[in-house]
Formats: structure tokens, C-alpha cells, sequence
């Protein structure tokens, strides 16, 4: 029996609520651990501002979105005497061991803390699906089941003549969402991030498909795209409130480049944050509870310092070193089946 | 038994082919008439592009966003001899009424057309839901309900501090669909065509929001909806290829002044077609299989010059000349009721 | 400003926390009332259990079915002394005025405790859509849509030769959801509770269907509808419980019947309870919000013993009594424009 | 440059038209070859009904459930000269290899074809999931999201005392539907095929649900599970017009007994081929686009006598009598992480 400390980090992401109900059931239930939230990730940890988590505290959120325990992008280790300050924040609150839930941050957080001495281990999650380590994380087929109905919908407005409409969805460094949505709405141009784009190029495919008798294109294009030529779209877009280089501004780009330049009436769409929101799918719940089952076995066997998968239909535990790799990129198989479909 | 031709104009609107396969079977079936579909509007009726419409050809379709017949934007009376090119095309078909199912521009040229002795009945189509002479019109229902589901989604990404969303939908002129998905969503602050906004205010309203501990706050705003301190973003946005003043770039001015004046980190949301396209809600099925079949019993009793309407739950046939009155504009006693929640 | 007292009665209906919000807001922020929320209907008024309403207890809600309240069939005029315990309870509390939100029943109740004297203001429920006084309730379009989707999604399993399957839906004394699903989903039978049905017509129907190569039908069935020839059916339902008779009996006799009958294989779907549950429509949360508004508007004015309705577009109130005349049926006129699609 | 067979055989299952349409554009954009489509699984075959598959026969079908080529449950091998009415009809068609697409029964005649020669690459369905040889097959994940859909509605009518909800879902000899859709609706109690149950055990766990304060249950039930306590139920649930063993007949017995056991009251809702039926997910379109795209690339390959499958990420290709072993059954470790969240 155990005092075990929950959190989680960085954007929102359907299941998130799974995998914290799913630790407190099995943790509780089945172990007979006692089990902490921490609010808004990291912050909450230094700060020890927790709740406990009990049943009903997790009752009824299965199937809903966001994370009850708050999210931040709170770095322990950029803030100054910050491992002593998480050290004496567990201690104080009677932690023995931390399951953090986020991406590449906050699980890089979780590897240094195990450096230290600190019983973690990691759940995976990443909307983006390019989280080394595991084959899928929670909350990416619904991010794509979300942009497919999106897709869907634009389809049937299709009998004008010569409209494009250009998609843009989530995916700042791999397209993952993109490939995976283009394909399964039948997107006729999908622009990732691993494949810098010609203006040009896109521009004469939605010519050819003019010419072939094709009225109507939809271009899908992750937030993370770039054009070959040159960021000139970027300065456009300009960077947000904190500095970062604001996401959000290919699509009005593309929107006025494609219509200039070929002539059709060109719109846009962007989903934005509706993509990390909202009911998690199916297979974003299951997925999330196992990962959380898994975790909380993993820290009753003492087997720590390590981070939930999924690994064909398993899910395993890999070294909490393996998410840290290099982002995975869209495999170029699967975006080769994919253009099958373009044009 | 008469001969009737079918058409649809301007923007797609979902439940157009619920009202084509009503006037089809109700047609068929019960009158004996034979019907003929013009493709894309007006344009076909003028190039005499015609195709049958029986059974076959409307089979499956109930569910079916979009238009069988296609869509234009072409109008008769601008195009030289145009009264006279479709009074031939009527004659060399052999067509005896018109059931022309479309908005101002197409039930204005139907009014026309009326005037100059041919036989019409004209079904009111207006996504925006801002067309006088009817309670409601068919696809209005859908889109707001796509909105909704689009807030719904953003409403639990609300856990991270301080963050503000802005969802625009469509609504040129009329703010019914901010309103309705606002009142639905929860939204609170929305934004709409028939209130100039102070943008100011806005931001204090979110920043009163902040100061109670709100740390999440969505913004709807309605596509036609303008600053009050004139139109700057109007500039930013600019025209599309048509000469047109583009939509679609006030979520973009909002996200950008909003995050600069609350330091509030902001993201946006722009649905566009999606609320176009796509699966009819049954409430817009039910509405155009309803408006279908009673503007083919209107031909079929003579009771041409006309347009169907809905009027609290009876279908009605009221003088073309209602639809053609001042644009419908936001109820400010519902704008009123979605008030109380704002803030 | 008074103290005024809000409980929900009967079977769950989609957009009931919609009102119960809208009460709760319009009451409190503008008129400055004081909300306290009876658990489990008329039961939690007589046992005096109550808890306060205020912004936080209703926040989040809007798009969540059920009701946060709890409802109950209890009825205290069919308990000893109930009058003189409502009266008592009420007292105790300090409660001024009541909003019931409920159908026949409920609305019952409230006109008796109207004619001891109490303040009542009504707010009308049924999923069914058959009270009287109202064009249309919150959470029927939710349920007319969800019995949509199944038709929907049953519609492209027609591959099959000579199958039937038979939908099961809600409506015990009235046929709205049947119609209204069986006309969005373009049902080939649609049968009623107001109209005895014929099985071996129902058959021949399907025959004929076949006969023209219509290899594929879909029968909805409202749960209170009847064969003509005597309830066999009803005898093999049964009673439940609570010597009520059993619905969902319908679909399982027709299912066997028709396959006996035709020798065509014949499945059934039941939706049950789905249909009263989860998010409900935009639709029935903007008309419950409407209906919230209206009616604590309703108390604050005095204008007491009446009930909020909806006619046309408006938002009305009418005497407690139009709630409770004859069930509304069917329209006779809505069942004809259906049939034209049947076969 | 060859030309290809394709056909579909048994129940429906979302995702069918992926992989038809893939086959086409993979196998006619980029390999040239020219394709069959037959009609109604093996009765097409053995009829010579074929129709041309290209692009435009398999245009926007991508979202549609069904399939285009229509199905059956013939077996040629139960034909008499069935084997050689196979090989006529495919040299009178000039058809060089066959893709059947299909559960263990047409990849059992695929296996028997390939062993007299007929080049033949198997495509696994299932909705299901109980094949061997694959992680998973298309339309399940749909299926699973159906169910759960309904689950969570169900959820929100939890207001009620003492109430039981039976969700019969599918699931002949494998209750993976019913485990999936279990584990992410948060479902109390699940039965499957797999684990015949003791009614007793089902209602005293109910009954210690409710004296533990929850007052509403949910119990997924496979249309396969079996009581251990004999079968009193089947001889109620009778056989079809084809002499099979009827299925659902299992919710209308629980429903009674649980209710006469218990004293709660019991409803149902019985999915039946809604779960079949309609717009595949996202997961299912993009597994169907892989499966077509390898089973074309086999083809092409002459990499006969095979199934393509799924094995973690990749979509591979293993001998057709992979999938002819054993059903998959419920993997027993999965069933232990649903149970954690039982009762």
C-alpha cells in the first residue's frame, strides 16, 4: 500500500479522465493504495496544492473530455531549486511515487525526477501521435474522427464549380492527423510537416483536377506545414502572447495564395481546439484505462523509472527513456499509401 | 398532370435534397406529373440542362447533404436576353411550372419570372435562417447544431488559465446562428451582425470573467459581425476572387486583438462550409419533405405566384413577395434571453 | 425577490437541466430570486429534501441529459395528507413559489396545488410530444433524432435479398416520434399508436415492397401501437414490476410475426432508454433555456397558475389547464404528408 | 496488368467500401490493371454477375457503410459443381486473380480456390474481431463507438431509483464488442460468449450495487452469451426462417428475470444491426484503405494463396490459413482489466 501522486501536462487530450479514473479504480480497489491529484501538472506538485482522488471523485468522467486535475506547462526543473522543491512537496504530503500523464516535457520531467530518486512512472500522451515509444496514445483517433466529420461534411458541399477548400488541423512537428484524416475523407492534397510544400505544385494538382472534371478539391493541411519557398506565410502568422510562433495561420495563407493564383473560390476551415476537446472515442477510453491499469500495476511491482505502451494489441512497459527519442514522424509508407489517393 | 421543373441556387443547404425527393414522390406518385431537374440553378434552366427526376433518381438521397441537382449563383435578369432564353428553354422542354428552391436572389427572380406569366411555387432555402415570410427554413437547424457540438467540444479544453476561444460561424447579415449555438453552447460573449461590437467591452468582459475566476471564456462571433470603431479588419480580410468582401477574417482580427489587449492566451475556431455540408438534422429533412410536398400541391391546385412557409407547425403558402421583404434580422427578444447567460 | 422552489417529475427528457439553468441564471442574476431544487420530483418536496441552486450547482450542465435534480412518479395527492405535507414542507422552507417542469402528471399536481393556493408556474415535458398547450417540448427533437441515426445507419445494411427490419421507438399514447423519425429516415412503415394496425396488411405491403425489387424494408414501430385483430402481443409483453403493461413487447411479436408471415428474415432494433438520454439537441436546450426564462419571469410578475408554452416562435404562457385536456395526438394532416413516402 | 475479381461475402460491416475503392485506384491508377466487382459474394461468381469497377463506380463511397457490390452466405463448395462453375465463370470473364473480402466462410472458399489453383489474396472482415490472424479487422472500432454511444445516453437517464438497463450488443462466440463498448461506457456488469454466467451472480451483484447507493446499472450483454444454468432462454428465443438459433432473444430474458429477481425495475435496448450499419470511423476507413492497397500490391506481386492482416502497425500479409484456425476469442487478460471496473 502506497501514497501515489497523479498529474497531468501540457494540452488537453480525449482520455485524459480514463487513465486518472482507471489508476483510482485499480490503485484503490484492487491495491489498496491511497491516491493524490495534483492540480494544473507540475505547478501543482511544486506548489502541493492536491485533492485526494478517490472513486467518487472519478465517478461519471469517463467519457468526458479535458483532465479534472487542471494542466499546465509548469517545468520543475526552469524554475529555480526546483527538484528540492518537488522533493519536499511529496514529502511533506506523504508521496511515495508519481504518475505523471503528458507528452515529451512533462515525461522528460518525470525521467530527471526518476534520476533523482523518485518513483515515477509515465503515461504517454501526445494528440499528435509523434511521441516515440508506443505505437498509438489516447486522444489521437478521436482528433482524427473529429477532422473526418469535418471532412465529411465539406464533401457534400461540393457541387459548385471549381471551389477548394483548404482544412487545417493539428500536427505542429508530424502529420500524423493529417495522413490519418486525409485518408479517410478522401482529402485530394494533405500537406505535413515532413514534407515542405510547393505553392506551386499544390496549385497545378487542383488545376489537374479542374481539368479532369473535378470541381471541387479539399486540401488538408497540418498547423505544422511549410512552404519550400520560404516562411513568408509565417511572418504573416507572427507569434502568440508567450512568443511562441503562433499555429493557426497556413490556412489563411493558403486560403488567399490558392485563390490568387488559380483562380477558384478557395476557403477555409480550421478546427483548432475543437480537435483536443470533447467526448474521447472508444478506442481512446479503452486504450486510456489500460494505460492507467498498467501504470498503477507498474508502481505496486516497484517496476518504476519506466512508461506505459501500447505495442501491437499489448500494452507493455518500456524505459521512460524511449519517449524521449526523437519525435515519431509520420511513417513514409503509410503517406505513400495515402497519395494513392491525391489528385 | 403537368410537367415541372426543379431547381436549387446559391449556397448548399442541408435538407435541399429532402425537399427535391418530396416534390418527386408527392409528384409521382400521387399528382401523375413528370418532373425535370435543372442543373445548377438558373444556369441550367437558361442552357436547357436538364435531366429526369423520377423515383430512381432520388432514391437515397433523404440523408445526403447538398444538392442532386447542383447549384449556381447565376440570375436570369442579369444575363442579356435572359427572360426570354428561359421562356424558350421552358417551351423547347416542354415544362409547365417552376419549383425553384433557393433564397432572396432566387425567389427574386422567380417573383420575375411570376410576373411574367410563368407558373411558380418557390420553396425558401436560407442557411442564416434570415429570410422573411417563414418561421424557419430547412439547413438553419443543422448548422447551428454543428456549431453546438464544435462549443461543446472547446468547453472542455477549459482547464488550462486564462484562455480565451473565438469560434466564428456563419451569418452575413443575420446573427441567428451565433445567437441559437450561443444560447445552446453556452457561449459567453457572441457577437452579431445586427450589433456592432466595441471591442473594448469585450475584452472587459472577459477580463471581469478572469477576475471572477472564469479562466476560460468562448467567444462565438458571427461571420457578418462588425467592430464598432470601423472596420480596419475589413481591410485585413480583404476580397476574394470574385470581388466579394471575404468572410472569414474576423475570428482571425479577434484572436490577435484579444490576446494582445488581455495578455489572455487566445485561439480560434473557424467552421465555415462544415456547417454547410453534410447529414440533415431530421428536424431539416422533416421540414423540406413538408415544404416539398406542399409546394407540388400548390402546382398542382394552380396556386402558383406563391412560396411555402412555415408558420408555427402548419406549412403554409403565403405571396413570393414575403420572402423578398427586408432580410429577417435576430429576434431582440431572443437576443435578449441568450444575454442573460453571457459574461 | 422571493424563494422559489424548482423539481423535475417523470421519465428523463433531453434539455432538462437546460431549464433548470435558465431558472437558476435569469433568477438569480436579474430578478435576484433565492433557488432551492426539490430532489426526486414531488417525493423531495413531501420529504421536505431540498438542496440549494445557485450558479456553481448548475454550472457545466447544459449539454448533460437527465436532470441534476433526480425525478420521481410520485404523486402527493395519492399519499395521506399529501396537500397539508406540500403546504407544510413548503412553509418550512420558506419556499414562495414552485416551478414544476413535468408532463400530465406532474403538470397535474401543480394545478391542484395552484387551486390550494400556491404559486405555481408549470413548465411543460414530454418526450413523447403529446401535451396539449404547446407546439412542441424539449427533448423531443433529441429523441427524433436519435431514432433517425439507428434508421440511418440500418439503411446501408440493405444489401442483403428480402430483409425487414423493424425499429422499435418511443411513444405510448401518440405517434410524433414514430412519424417524424419515420419520415427523416425514410421509413417504407410507420406504425402508430393512433391508428390499430393491420399485421397481414403491414406484410403485404413489405410483399408488394419486394415484388418491385425493393429487396430491403424498414418498419418503425411506436411502442404504444396496436394490431387491429387483438392484443395476442400484449399477453406475451406482459406487465413489469409495477403491473404496469410492458412495453417493448411490440417489436419482438412483429419481428417473429413477419418473418413467419413473409418467410422474409426479419430483425429488430429497440432503442429504449437510449432515447431520453445524453446531450440533447441545440434545438431542445435553446427551447428549455426559453422555457427556464420565461417561466421564473413568469413567477417574478406574479403571474401564477400558468404554464410556458411554445407557439410558432414565441415563447408564451397559458393557463395550467391547456397542459392538461386531451393527450395530443397525432396530426392527422403530418401522418398523411408521411404516407406519401411509404411503400 | 491483370485483371481482378472483387467480392464481398457475409454480414455487413462499415469499412467495405475502403477497401473496395482502394483496390480500384491502387490497382488501376498505379498498377493498370482493370477491374470486376461481383455481385452478392459467391452467388455473383458463380452467376457470372459481374459489374466494371473503376473510378467512377467507386466514387464517394469512401463514408458510406454497406457495399457497393452487394453480399451473400452462398458457398459454392455446397453447390453442386460448384468448384468448377467457379473456374467457367472466371475464364468466360477473362478474371485472373479474386480478392474476396470476407469472414471464415468466404476465406475458407478462398483457401479451398487457392488450393485448386485460382490465384486468390484474401481480405479479413469481421465486425466481431473473433478472426484469427489479424490485431483487428474494419468495422469493429465502429461498432465498439455505436454501442458505447448508447451506453452513455443510457448513463444520463441514471436519475431513476433502482433501475437496470440491459444493452444487448453483437458478438456471436466472441464478446469483444461487448468488453470494448463495456470498458468505455463504464458498464457494471458484461456478459460474453466466452463465460457463461450464473443469473443469480448477475442480480446479486446488482442488488450489492444498490445497497452500496448506486441506484442504476447498466448490463452489456453479447448476443452470444449463455447462461450457465441451461439454456431456458434459446428454446424462448426460438429459431429463424432459416432454422438458426435466433439471436436476441438474451436482453428480452434478462430483462424479465432480472426484473422479477431483483425487483428493480428493468428496461432494454437492443442495437441489433445498427451496429452494422452506416458511416464507418476514421480507424475503420484508413485499416479497409490498407487492407485494399496490400491485397492489390499482392496480387500484382503474384503473392497469392494469402490474407492481408494487421500486426501492430503494419498491415502485413500471412498465409490465408491463418485466419481459418480458431476464432479469436476475448483475450482473458483484457477481460481482467474490464472487470476492475465491474459491479
Amino acid at each position: 500500500m502506497a501514497r501515489i501522486g497523479v498529474l497531468t501536462g501540457g494540452g488537453d487530450c480525449p482520455g485524459l479522465n480514463a487513465v486518472i479514473r482507471a489508476i483510482v479504480r485499480k490503485g484503490i480497489d484492487v491495491h489498496g493504495h491511497e491516491l493524490v491529484g495534483f492540480r494544473y501538472g507540475w505547478a501543482g506538485v511544486l506548489a502541493g496544492e492536491s485533492l485526494p482522488l478517490d472513486q467518487e471523485a472519478t465517478r461519471g468522467i469517463l467519457h468526458r473530455g479535458g483532465t479534472i486535475l487542471g494542466t499546465s506547462r509548469t517545468n520543475p526543473f526552469k524554475e529555480a531549486d526546483g527538484l528540492e522543491r518537488v522533493q519536499a512537496s511529496l514529502e511533506r504530503l506523504g508521496v511515495d511515487a508519481l504518475i505523471p500523464i503528458g507528452g515529451e516535457d512533462t515525461l522528460g520531467v518525470a525521467r530527471r525526477l526518476a534520476d533523482a530518486g523518485i518513483d515515477v512512472v509515465g503515461v504517454p500522451k501526445t494528440i499528435d501521435n509523434d511521441l516515440a515509444g508506443t505505437d498509438f496514445t489516447f486522444g489521437f483517433q478521436t482528433a482524427v474522427q473529429i477532422a473526418t466529420d469535418a471532412i465529411d461534411r465539406l464533401h457534400t458541399t461540393a457541387e459548385s464549380h471549381n471551389r477548394v477548400i483548404v482544412v487545417e488541423v493539428m500536427g505542429r512537428h508530424a502529420g500524423w492527423i493529417a495522413a490519418y484524416c486525409g485518408m479517410a475523407g478522401g482529402a485530394d492534397v494533405v500537406l505535413v510537416p515532413e514534407r515542405p510544400f510547393d505553392l506551386e505544385e499544390v496549385c497545378e494538382s487542383l488545376r489537374r483536377r479542374q481539368r479532369r472534371g473535378r470541381t471541387f478539391s479539399i486540401v488538408v493541411v497540418a498547423e505544422g506545414a511549410t512552404p519550400k519557398e520560404g516562411a513568408a506565410w509565417t511572418q504573416h502568422a507572427g507569434t502568440d502572447a508567450f512568443g511562441h510562433a503562433r499555429l493557426g495561420g497556413i490556412a489563411v495563407h493558403l486560403e488567399r495564395e490558392i485563390e490568387e493564383r488559380t483562380g477558384f473560390e478557395t476557403r477555409m476551415t480550421i478546427l483548432g481546439h475543437v480537435q483536443r476537446g470533447g467526448t474521447p472515442l472508444a478506442y481512446d477510453r479503452v486504450l486510456g484505462t489500460r494505460f492507467g491499469v498498467e501504470a498503477v500495476d507498474a508502481v505496486t511491482e516497484g517496476d518504476v523509472g519506466r512508461m506505459v505502451a501500447l505495442r501491437g494489441t499489448e500494452v507493455v512497459r518500456v524505459d521512460l527513456d524511449e519517449a524521449l527519442r526523437e519525435p515519431k514522424l509520420l511513417d513514409p509508407r503509410l503517406f505513400e499509401t495515402a497519395e494513392v489517393f491525391f489528385g
